[in-house]
């Protein structure tokens, strides 16, 4: 019975249940976290060959002829390119290979935009006016913490099934010279799991941007991180279709193997237009002499290719697959047809996106951090912290344990039944 | 016999004949290249144990308490800061563990400085004025080029035996406000191979800088490199003296491994004040997630600690100073007593720093060039690759083999000859 229909006297009844529930729950003290996206130890484990796989008694020197233990080599080594490339759908001479963090590398992107502009244009932090940043929600925190960081103002758009609202945002890129960006997680979103359409990626590389150094952060973080392996979703190539619509710069793709290899020591990759990989390897000359090509030679050597990075990932799928699975069996038993909640079912990524009664996303992640339970912040999906509604959280259902998070779901459903109806009685 | 004293007659005798042994020379169509401060393959051979000593069989969860696999623990593990801080001459809580490159740990710090400020001061790229960098010269060509690139107005300061001239130092870092940096590789430097004296460090530290947020940065790149053990030059601590003299927060060293373990596979790290390292750390979080903690760890494993690290420096020094002292020699023997140049004799570092007769630099650099031996570029020891002289070559001998180095010095001192004679003829 959707706790909508209920009369007052029967949600306090409900109430006092779930309360009682609730204190118990509490009392078992429980430590446990479903905050961040992170992989599990098992899931590190099947990479653990990775670790020691290059020894003194293999080649030192790769296909460019230098010694990979020692300087050089800024853009990566061929072979590293090579599987990096194909990993973000592309060729060798549109990548760039970074260290072991995307973030980092989505953060060197922006940081040089502000202070050197892009292939030539007005360095941002001279601008005479503000830059602007759409940022479709909820999504990423640390894509808005990077834009925050350095007072770019961020502009919420609304994240439908198939991607963000195109209409505003060509309303907005094609009209405002302020607007330098856009954040994308375009494959199994961060956090509501969904992959852009085809129409979607059409339209945005179709975009007629007011400003000349506007781009498309395009953070393929899931692009091969199926839960269900030869039923993913497919996502169009948006470097293919930015340079048929004429616009071969307006994109970068960004990408890494933090949850391929190990999330801590993976190898991150900035893909691009040849004139933009060209402006941003002059640029990194200045910022170092290369990455750790010996890392890069592990993954090749793991990897083999692309194909063993996908059979790779079906061990990963095969251990997080029971986990979503757990999380949504509980909360389809627990909490559907109660008219208090909607969340999505992810085919992919790290994430399930849960939302509340309006107004009790803060409430939930208050109750569960009370009786144990770490949640992502509410809000956190949002730029500079908020919500406007209050109804969004994030499920990292990853990093625990499957018994672990049967108990995590119970004190979450607990809370969110305690949070809503407060709500209700409260209304 | 000096050639300043030659006859014109006796100047062309001699030019004819250096002029014939260069062709014979340039004849053996040589590859050889002294340019950078690269390791040998032999020193990457005695540290190739630390490319596997981490494997599957290991403790993967450090003293932190994290799985050194996964994502975190942005200041580097417990372990790392350890041993990182015993290389720098600190304590673990003033240093942050970065990735491979100590060259883009310099270039965030500037960068940063640029965008966000230092410690709270105005973001030098919102100043209504221009940031000037002090840089004594010669110099390491790296360090000018990130001020470049950022735009910052670099001033020359003369290098002595025992450091920077400091009287001129004083003059500028305390009455100009516009100055916020020095650049320093105070031990075996980069590249003239002197280590500052205690009275220069003392004086560094007691400045008393018009701009709160000027800083020294102290690039102890060579802190535990000497050539030969035991007998090595004796730097003071620039962060006790700091303190000492009231100015805690007004230097940041810095210092990797690149020179230690594997050039391109290393660790890097940051010292600096708690106030610093605390502010760094903050704005540290936007820009990643945590660098590469196993790497951090193989490093902790392969030393032990400081004393493992200093015992396998014994083992550069035993490769590399053969090399230093082929160059010297052959200089000694060849160029000694013409009146025509000046070298330095590291005990040292990477480098040896030659001066020619006024106005010849380019021209030797080139004709060794056009002989087949690839020298540092003349000037790249000055800011904007602009050596006002035209007198200053670095010599980098650690890369090629001593056979290599015989055969790069002979075309070295005949080209420094020819320039020489060149020159005096034309005068």
């Amino acid at each position: 019975m959707s706790m909508q229909d209920m009369t007052k006297e029967e949600l306090l009844r409900e109430k006092e249940k779930v309360q009682g529930k609730y204190d118990e729950l509490k009392a078992l003290k429980l430590k446990l976290n479903m905050s961040r996206g992170k992989p599990g130890s098992d899931q590190l484990d099947i990479s653990s060959g990775i670790l020691n796989n290059i020894s003194r008694d293999d080649k030192m020197v790769g296909e460019d002829g230098m010694d990979i233990r020692n300087y050089g080599v800024l853009e990566g080594t061929s072979e590293c390119r090579r599987l990096m490339a194909d990993m973000l759908e592309t060729t060798p001479d549109k990548v760039v290979v970074y260290g072991n963090s995307s973030l980092n590398v989505m953060f060197d992107t922006v940081a040089r935009s502000m202070t050197h502009g892009v292939l030539g244009s007005t360095p941002w932090m001279k601008l005479d006016y503000n830059v602007k940043f759409l940022c479709p929600v909820p999504g990423y925190d640390r894509h808005f913490a990077v834009t925050e960081f350095f007072g770019i103002e961020m502009i919420n758009i609304p994240m439908n099934d198939d991607g963000p609202d195109m209409d505003m945002v060509e309303e907005l890129v094609n009209n405002d010279k302020a607007v330098k960006g856009i954040w994308c997680v375009p494959k199994y979103s961060n956090p509501t799991g969904i992959t852009y359409s085809d129409e979607v990626v059409k339209r945005m590389a179709a975009l007629k941007p007011a400003a000349g150094d506007f781009r498309i952060y395009w953070d393929n973080a899931y692009g091969i991180h199926d839960l269900y392996p030869g039923e993913g979703d497919k996502l169009l190539n948006i470097m293919d279709e930015c340079e048929k619509a004429g616009n071969p710069d307006m994109v970068y793709v960004f990408g890494s193997t933090s949850k391929i290899s190990l999330a801590g020591s993976g190898i991150a990759a900035l893909a691009s237009s040849k004139a933009n990989i060209e402006d941003i390897k002059q640029k990194l000359s200045f910022q170092t002499i290369g990455h750790d090509k010996v890392n890069q030679m592990r993954h090749v050597k793991f990897f083999g290719d692309i194909n063993g990075m996908k059979e790779h990932m079906k061990k990963h799928a095969a251990l997080i697959r029971p986990k979503f699975e757990t999380v949504l069996e509980s909360l389809e038993e627990n909490l559907g047809g109660l008219g208090i909640c909607t969340w999505t079912k992810p085919r992919g990524g790290y994430f399930i996106s849960f939302d509340t009664l309006e107004g009790c996303a803060k409430r939930v992640v208050g109750l569960c951090a009370e009786a144990g339970v770490v949640l992502t912040g509410a809000g956190a999906t949002y730029p500079y912290g908020k919500d406007p509604k209050d109804t969004n959280i994030r499920i990292a259902p990853t990093f625990p344990s499957v018994d672990e998070l049967k108990q995590a779901c119970e004190v979450f459903v607990t809370s969110v039944k305690l949070a809503s109806l407060e709500k209700l009685l409260n209304d």
